[in-house]
């Protein structure tokens, strides 16, 4: 599927403060980049480096008073619908040493703690099979809308029954993990969303590999771009300001060229 | 400073189990290995992994019923004692890409929560005097004991007052990353540390790289060797068991040679 | 049914502490006390107060060095089983005064964190036969064994999946209040529990009257003898200490009479 | 100091619900009712309640769509300001029945987790001393403003060093009960407060009695006139909703009449 991507952040600093901007569509074989184009206005030089995993890049700036980043590419994004019957789960001790740090907690998925409630309902599953099962109870049990409250976390959303794309990734990401399948977290462009917005999806590993899933089921596979990887939101950010900045408007538009 | 250090893990697992343990002194500069080895017994073929951040090693291994691990190991640590005062604090948008990270909060270590405070308590320092100051207070504030509780955070440890090392390190790492100021986990190896048991400290990024700092103040700087580092205790753990295990002995032992 | 009670506390004070104890079975309609007696050795003079909700008594004494309370009484229970099923619930707007407050959150029963999920999962079900539903959640999906955790809240109970008989009352007590349904923490003896010891049960508010419920199954609502009641675990302890104390030894002991 | 109250609530509710409206100056010794009246639109009838520990009233009502409740009184406060400096604090032990539950930790009070801070911070001090010493705490380190999220506790307060009335009164109730010093919420309307709203205050236990204090510093304790009392927010609220409700409009006025 051939994406057309733009993004538009516009922010007012009331005092300098550096920018670590994380729009940038990640170069992967499953998403080929034609074309793209960042764009800041109200800062200083823009430094680039690497994003965590090696997996997409990140840009430094510093900025004060009106600040604007606007970002545009097209990308052949060439990955079919994930199809989770039947997947294996590898080994833990099979798993490659990038892979490892996501079989543990992190901030917001308090994997640790599902441990017991995950062995009872899913135990009789494995593999994507068990992934497939926590997707279904997620969808059935959640309604997707904001929970009014910051730092959610996927224990939280689990008790709150509500959330939005990254609540629902978070409780993914808890509930693999707690069942020892390496799970992380995806922030990216999608096509067909609606409202259209940024997106946080999952990846869980299973049969060597990197599964993409969208527990909300709002976006199909095989129109989402990632821009990066982490293992929760805390590592995904499209924008970290150093310092007090105020929204003035933010913008994602997905389009799809070649249908 | 030359150390011979040994470690000694015995366990017993009633079901088999993979585990990733994480025993071996980290080569690098500032530490160098004259010589180590690592005897597993009671498990099947051993496979070693880069740890994370590419600093030290890991090693998979798949036991059942009685599991011991054997680590011995010399080594010469050529650090010397770290020296807080006057080093520079890097702008957070001149840190290398593998730093960036030890910017943000993590589960044990809320520095969001912490902005606030430490930008009351700490904001006429900067650098190293801000991070002295620091650990000044936790020294001066809290008791070295257990808190007797599980998954206790850096903020559960400002409030209770108490804690062990894992402790202690949270909360540098919570204050210090609240001032926009990377730090991350060190597990190691402690010379004169009472009594011998695992340790756990900090590195924070200063003037352009990690400085070693012991907020317990239990062991001089000079006599540690790092075995593996993270974001906080979650990457650190010595040894992992997926699985149940019940633990029957555990030793660590750490003499100087040269003196 | 007619019951004999023993309950015998042994504590060492290392500095002199002022303590309040709930040893007491509650004198009411449907459990008549016969005969009883509390034996305090190493505190002053005791002094007898009131227990909150005026169900019940407490004594205040003061004491040093090893303390011993032995409480020893015969009670009537007539009390026939709790029958839920088709018990209807009340307006929340005709509860007495002294009811209101418990149908708000409490420190360990987060019930509106849960109203959505109980809306959700019992909200066509009303009155008795909704308790009755979530009794029945309850014990099918917990363990009976001690989390191993302090300060644990009805909500880490339904996460965990496991507690003992104070955290199956906390998680009761949570869902019956986040169905504005009101629920009160009871602090008791009981006759036939296995191992003997306090026990923590439950009273829910239908059909104008308190309704007791054991939710772990373990004890007949018949032979249970009520000391005091509560918002939660924080209001029935059977002793408070105020200073520091050491355990030596606790025992209960329930024998039936009458059969 | 003689004051007229005019308090106000507009709400719109989508379906019939019951509300309970806690907005009726409490007649005590130190607060005497000259007149006062309640009215309440779009309700049926109302039915009067005790409130808590049997000081104050509240209102029990069933409405649906718009609902107003305006509540007028003249009330005079003749309530010398407190002086804690001196004040001795009791031994808990010689505390009526009705003040030891506030002893004890509630929902948004964590005192047992500060025990150990306060010991430190303030065990050199005693009585009305301790307690003007931890207000000057609060009053130096916190920042009056909202803190931007529900469900705030004393140890969230204390850490995020911003807070509102109820933030800054559960603080120092908290503090308070760490010590062993009995501490209450007071839901009040206040003369001279900036900006006109319902405010909330604590009472210390001390010397036999009841102590009413403002950390906020906002209102002079001679211009409050009590609602209600109890553990903490939770009991204390003016109008709870059992449904849903949107605010159209609330509105407190406190206007001096003898000055």
């Amino acid at each position: 599927m051939r994406l057309s991507i733009t993004a538009f952040l516009d922010y007012s600093l009331p005092r300098p403060a550096d920018l670590l901007i994380a729009l940038e569509v990640a170069q992967t074989p499953d998403q080929e980049l034609i074309e793209d184009l960042l764009t800041v206005g109200g800062t200083g030089p823009l430094t680039p480096i690497a994003a965590d995993d090696g997996l997409g890049r990140r840009t430094w700036a510093r900025g004060a008073g009106r600040v604007t980043a606007r970002y545009t590419a097209t990308v052949d994004v060439e990955r079919p619908a994930t199809l989770l019957a039947g997947l294996a789960a590898d080994d833990v001790k099979s798993l490659p040493a990038s892979v490892v740090s996501y079989l543990f907690p992190s901030r917001y998925c308090e994997s640790d703690r599902l441990e017991e409630a995950v062995l009872r309902d899913y135990g009789h599953l494995s593999g994507g099979d068990k992934i497939a099962a926590m997707v279904a109870w997620i969808r059935a049990h959640l309604t997707y809308e904001p929970s009014g409250k910051l730092g959610t976390t996927a224990i939280d959303t689990m008790i709150a029954r509500r959330g939005v794309c990254r609540d629902y990734s978070h409780l993914l990401i808890a509930m693999a993990r707690a069942a020892d399948i390496p799970a992380r977290m995806v922030g990216a462009y999608a096509w067909a969303l609606e409202p259209e917005d940024f997106h946080a999806v999952v990846e869980v590993w299973l049969d060597g590999g990197w599964r993409l899933v969208d527990p909300t089921g709002l976006a199909p596979e095989e129109g989402i771009a990632r821009i990066g990887v982490g293992r929760d939101a805390t590592d995904i950010s499209f924008l970290t300001i150093f310092g007090r900045a105020d929204l003035i408007e933010q913008r994602v538009s997905v389009t799809r060229l070649d249908a």
